[in-house]
């Protein structure tokens, strides 16, 4: 397991995200490298469904971790202990979410030039994520079964914003009263072209959805 | 069950909002009423923690609640439909937070005079929330099990700055790989001086506990 680097990133210009982000989308394109940034409520499984999914394409990638977190770097570790692929982790020293320049810095720090994706965990947030486009080529949401099948309708942007919506620990479906019919009409509702996979980062049921979804992806992007 | 109103808060001035928090906190000491700021994750159970508590303090106290949320009066129908109290939808339009001026607007539009105890249900967020204060005389962080032992961790700021942590769902228990020693250590080192209590709002068990933490705590603010 290599040492873990820790990157403080800071705020970025926010008048100029967006074109940032483009510019990064652009840059990344260019040397190959596919972006994808994960976000969700803080406790929803995004290290623990990263861990399985790395796991299940590291023999057709080569990947790339941008860990972010307040003020931990316990993410960073795991990934790295977990898959063996290269993970930083960055720092946002209070900050609610990140930007296309502080993904930038990081992706600079991992170095891209030998990565085929980079994987972003974003701060545990639905909400301010949702506003900074991280410059990424896909963004997926999780939502996990316990925090309830009201929250697409209670934190609109994310859901309008993402591409994918992961429904995680699904084996816990018993013990909570989560309606998927009333879910997944929401999260259509928000954006009808996000698809939708319902999966278990514990069992690992439903990861091998998400990794057909993401081949196909970077297919179309490629070709694109 | 009474009409629920629903009220758009935007962002007051921000440089002065510890001033403005102050103030309010005064002027609700002067009118004898006791503020109540909950924060958490999404989906971490606040809005049914507040329906079992306030079911329980409502024969003693006349109750209030200002239900914050970015897009929906879902909470606000729910807990004027099961606990009978004044309640008051607050839509942010966004924000992630409430802030002082926020919650003052709130107070003016439910009418604060025949009231003892107003609780403030914030955005479901551990991150921005815990950044503005809202004039509350007590704040409080709700962590639910299925979220994991590690928040105190990432997380800092809202458990440094909360008075009474809860952790919630510990029906789920054994579900979930959940350490409380390891917890509950992180949250008492974030803030030494504050109190934990274990409940699940599905059953009820714990709820007394808060309902006997908040009566002291009202007695002493009552006294000061």
């Amino acid at each position: 397991m290599e040492k873990i680097r820790t990157i403080v990133v800071n705020r970025s210009a926010y008048a100029d995200n967006d074109a940032e982000a483009s510019l990064l989308r652009s840059y990344l394109k260019d040397r190959g490298v596919f972006l994808i940034n994960v976000m969700s409520s803080p406790g929803a499984g995004k290290t623990s469904t990263l861990i399985k999914l790395i796991n299940a394409l590291k023999s057709s990638y080569r990947i790339g971790v941008l860990e972010a977190d307040i003020d931990s770097d316990v993410d960073a570790i795991s990934v790295s202990k977990e898959t063996n692929v290269k993970s930083i982790q960055l720092q946002t020293s209070g900050m609610c979410h990140l930007d296309a320049g502080m993904s930038k810095t990081g992706l600079d720090e991992i170095d891209i030039k030998d990565l085929d994706i980079v994987f972003i965990e974003n701060v545990g947030n639905l909400v301010c994520p949702a506003e900074f486009d991280t410059g990424a080529h896909l963004d997926v949401v999780i939502l996990s079964i316990p925090e309830g099948d009201d929250k697409p309708l209670k934190y609109p942007l994310i859901f309008e914003k993402c591409d994918l919506v992961i429904i995680n620990k699904i084996d816990t479906l018993e013990y909570f009263d989560f309606d998927f019919r009333k879910c997944e009409e929401m999260i259509k509702y928000r954006n009808p072209k996000s698809t939708i996979i319902r999966i278990s980062a514990l069992t690992g049921e439903g990861i091998d959805k998400i990794k057909n979804y993401l081949k196909n992806k970077i297919d179309e992007w490629r070709k694109s």
